[in-house]
């Protein structure tokens, strides 16, 4: 990677991170940002403190606010923007990627009025197909990723060669990059685990314990998967890292904010004072309302999605949508896989 | 339920959990256990101290040592002991089991020299069909049933009739019991997820972070997945509450015995000392022995169980066995779900 540059957009907590892997792996990096006393910080103290406190950066790591000037030469651009944002991020840069570089992203959530897939929207807006974009997703929190610890990701892309080529560009020792063909299904599994982890939190914050809660991440697997395939994903995906491995570390770990916002819902605050207090993106909340509205499109059965939706934006309380979800069972109800049985009938 | 009789052998922490589920359904329950002062301290004091710490137990719990007294008139008979002794209980019990009772087991393992799943042994000794055998098993510590957490289960059995006997038996508020058809691939996910478990303490003993955990989870559902399969189960099991759910309460919850066995070992503690501080079964250890024979038999790669073999019984550094696991993929590896690119080819 001795002479190759990249492009981060923009310098969020994941957006530093996936710049420290490259920075580490030699490729010289320049991080975009709105804010020129982020990029000031960045650059003269080596550090991002809001986002990633108590870490200092790699000093290959360069911040600018100036979008050309950030993508110039880039042999592999990183979108690491909020859902919310991201399409006027790329709207910001399509002029100034250049044509041979590689396109990546690490966003989790739809978009909230058309509900369309990261992927799609960069597609539009940087007039590329959408086959040539990568999407890299799992288990992987920030915080740890910039202290080298170990980590596995998947890069998605429908061309195996944008797969193998983003996998080359992050590979290495602590991060550990597997390619996989179902773009669909790790966008969507990325997006929706969110709302499981708003659920878990809900659930860690009413006291239910650990037995529910893994009640609750097996379901949310199930939801995950049910619209995953009405959407064209391939159920396999999300038995890998981006499916379960990213669910599971998304509903367990002190890292995980959308967990943090549903505990703290659990506690009593509104949904406002939550996400005054996180000062950050907490995905899960516009993801709720768009794969609300995708479980209508598509027809599949949400009921986590549904009771979040109930909490977030109808006034339900808390305790009732997990009550709800957890009594919803009826008394002969049987795993999906009892199937078996009626066959044999 | 309100005449029916039930007898939970032996009277450890998932076995008195368990008579208490049956005891709030309005069973009439009888634990057997062999040490008269377990028995007369569940009978007096209506504790199991050792077991379950700070828990009064239900009334209508009775303990006896006599293995007939125990079986008397029972409608359904729940083995819960430990995988290395419930061939010599239901030896024990074999003659004394009315015709009619429903047969349950709730025991995680395979039998060390046999490697014989827990239903097979169950068959053998009582002389009845394993078909008529059904298994309890899901994400459930009992520290969390004692205490009426919210708790779902399944009850897999060849039998639907079984299946939804023993459904009907212990589903309650609380309890939620869904039926399954497959009593393999249950039986497999139950024993193998201990494994897991150890690998997941000594990876957080370690200091490896959630990522790294979250990794080795999934990796650790691939694994059980494969062996099942091979063994005879549906691959759909593993993405259930018996599979993925169980899996991820042993590996993230502070209750389990599995990974604080793990933590105890990357702390540098020897397996001797770990087990003689633990004081009760940690089912994980003789399972990695099993399942490393049975990886062999079936000809099933399991990377996880193999390193875990390693650590406990070649001396192998819980540091380098870790190090193994993460580091073991090749630069251009793919998740599996990638043979659709080979297919396009």
């Amino acid at each position: 990677m001795g002479n190759k540059r990249a492009a981060v957009l923009v310098a969020g907590s994941w957006g530093t991170a996936l710049a420290t892997v490259l920075a580490d792996n030699g490729c010289d990096v320049t991080v975009w940002t709105r804010r020129a006393e982020q990029a000031d910080e960045i650059n003269r103290h080596h550090t991002n403190s809001t986002y990633l406190p108590n870490v200092v950066l790699h000093e290959r790591i360069r911040a600018v606010t100036d979008m050309a000037e950030a993508l110039i030469g880039a042999d592999i651009v990183v979108f690491a923007a909020t859902s919310s944002s991201v399409r006027e991020v790329a709207r910001k840069a399509a002029g100034c990627i250049p044509q041979n570089a590689y396109v990546v992203h690490a966003v989790k959530g739809f978009e909230r009025d058309t509900l369309k897939r990261i992927s799609t929207i960069l597609a539009e807006e940087l007039a590329r197909p959408e086959s040539s974009i990568v999407v890299l997703s799992g288990p992987s929190h920030a915080e740890e990723v910039v202290r080298r610890c170990p980590t596995t990701v998947v890069a998605a892309s429908m061309s195996k060669e944008a797969a193998e080529a983003v996998q080359d560009y992050f590979m290495n020792a602590y991060f550990r990059v597997y390619t996989n063909p179902d773009l669909i299904g790790v966008e969507v599994a990325g997006a929706i685990k969110n709302i499981i982890a708003l659920g878990a939190g809900l659930s860690d914050g009413l006291g239910y314990g650990d037995n529910a809660k893994a009640a609750l991440i097996t379901r949310g697997l199930a939801e995950i998967g049910r619209l995953g395939q009405a959407m064209g994903a391939q159920l396999l995906t999300f038995a890998g890292l981006a499916g379960v491995g990213d669910l599971v570390v998304t509903c367990t770990s002190r890292h995980s904010r959308n967990w943090r916002a549903g505990s703290m819902l659990a506690g009593g605050m509104s949904l406002d004072e939550v996400l005054a207090s996180m000062g950050m993106a907490v995905e899960g909340v516009g993801t709720t309302r768009a794969a609300y509205a995708l479980s209508r499109r598509y027809g599949v059965p949400m009921p986590i999605t549904e009771q979040l939706h109930a909490v977030l934006f109808e006034g339900k309380p808390p305790k009732a949508a997990v009550e709800a979800l957890m009594g919803r069972v009826r008394t002969h109800e049987s795993e999906e896989v009892a199937k078996a049985w009626l066959e044999a009938e």
